[in-house]
């Protein structure tokens, strides 16, 4: 099997730079105190589309050769994958068709459609999405672009942990959300390619532990589709390419629930000023809910991996008025 | 008068280095769109203790003598003043004693106390707090902070604005939050000093116009006790240091609403996912409502200066569940 490595890792920060955000490093000493570290927070949930899925699409986009492009681009995503392959299709001069649930909230689909891209539906409970996109894509000449299984994909979504470590070069541990396991293969090829000592923690919700599983038996296990708020992470198996890199750089997963993501979001609004999506604040709910071992005073990057939570269904899950003490 | 100068700010950037973060500049191409600009956005609402108050604190405190420090700090606030006085008396291996209302949110006082600092209490309505605050400084040789008129408090708040410069050179208008008027007499004075053709556009709501009037009279003016849910900018009148400068450094003072503060809130959360307070969004709700002309393609500086608002009040000041349609 091709590899990604370091070096396509480089040429994917080549290509996305000055298109995807240098999106900043926050950190904050109550963080630091509560775990017992210093920790440094990549917010990717102030990515273009609101998470690092801009990343991998953008790359994998851009190398399609010019014939391609014009006729056009397509994916299967109900989540911020559609997001991220409509806008780096206009950013790139193509047209892209996304297949999404029929149920998909309008906010997620004016999204889509504000950045020019057309929607098929299907029904979530009746349809086979990735056998209509494959079908779409043959039918109309179209190149299908995964959410995580593509190399070019897995290298761009490393690219947030290359600047990551740019900006703080001696991380001891790095802790990544694990969903298809897309964003941890990239981080963890660019984390050990660049200093190999680096511990890489993914952080799993625990209805939806299924690289967990997998890495502990060897070869990918499937669970049954996982119920949780982090809907990012709702993957029932690991990918084929990315469990085939995560196994050999991934040191651990560990797992968050429902509630623990709850407090990280509550705590991300209320202490970092930050908003994330349940997904995107696995790797924070780890570290407060004391998930992982940190060595004290140890240096703990963490990638924040999205935000695209509208306020509606944010105060959703906090509970909204009236529901805190403070 | 004794004035603030750019050289006086470059000292205080100094002092704060690596103990007030540099805060990040974000950009969001949506907002681009909205406003017809390239905008940049400093976020203070990532400052320690939650607001750009902590630099001009700190400034401030770090420049008393050793004895003086020894015998500690009062200030008189119920907002981030408190707070940033806290914390930088704390830093500095001083204590502080922080007269507060009776009614202040327990967050408020844990947050203070968490600092290590002493609260005295008094009646909002029947107490007066600057008399209060400046008896119990003398009667135990304490030094007071005042939350803006103070030469050294104004030169820390311009290191905001140094910072944003240091980033986007060519800044053309920038657009700051007006309460007391320190955070824009300093900013003011950074920016002219760095680039003289740029335009300082000050922001208040538009129950809280004393600034504006106090330009327009050419002599400090005062209004009722504003009713707004921009706290942090409910000043009555301007001070007297900030005044002789903003009349001389400030172009101009636009007005915002209360509901377009909570528009601005909004706005934040979806697409910029950053939290803010409201006095905080100001320069945000200012673009956002086209209070201010902006010529198409000039680059905007806007500080975001503050975001302590905790999850009970921000659901609160949105509508919380269900208010939402997205």
């Amino acid at each position: 099997m091709v590899e990604v490595g370091l070096a396509e890792i480089r040429d994917a920060a080549e290509r996305i730079k000055g298109i995807a955000h240098r999106t900043p490093v926050i950190t904050s000493r109550t963080l630091d105190a509560a775990v017992g570290a210093e920790v440094f927070l990549k917010c990717e949930n102030l990515q273009r589309v609101g998470a690092f899925k801009f990343r991998g699409a953008y790359n994998a986009v851009s190398r399609l050769p010019a014939d391609q492009l014009a006729r056009g681009i397509a994916a299967f995503s109900s989540g911020n994958h559609a997001q991220a392959v409509a806008l780096a299709a206009r950013e790139l001069g193509s047209s892209a068709v996304i297949v999404m649930p029929q149920d998909t909230p309008p906010s997620k689909l004016d999204a889509v459609r504000g950045y020019g891209a057309e929607i098929v539906f299907y029904d979530r409970y009746t349809g086979d999405r990735e056998a209509l996109g494959r079908q779409l894509a043959a039918d109309r000449g179209l190149a299908l672009i995964p959410p995580y299984e593509h190399l070019d994909v897995i290298a761009g979504q490393g690219t947030a942990a290359l600047e990551l470590f740019e900006e703080v070069p001696a991380v001891d541990v790095l802790v990544v959300p694990v969903g298809g396991g897309g964003l941890i293969a990239g981080s963890a090829t660019a984390a050990k390619g660049l200093r190999p000592q680096v511990r890489v923690v993914g952080v799993e919700p625990e209805a939806g532990d299924d690289t967990r599983r997998s890495l502990a038996a060897g070869e990918r296990v499937t669970i049954p589709v996982p119920r949780t708020i982090a809907d990012g992470q709702a993957a029932s198996i690991p990918g084929e390419i990315t469990f085939s890199i995560n196994r050999r750089l991934v040191d651990e997963i560990v797992l968050v629930s429902d509630d623990e993501l709850r407090e990280a979001l509550r705590f991300s609004f209320d202490r970092l000023k930050t908003v994330l999506e349940p997904s995107g604040a696995s790797g924070l709910a780890a570290l407060l809910a004391k998930r992982l071992d940190v060595p004290s005073g140890a240096r703990v990057g963490v990638i924040l991996s999205g935000g695209n939570v509208g306020w509606a269904r944010f105060s959703e899950l906090l509970g909204g008025v009236g529901a805190s003490t403070s």
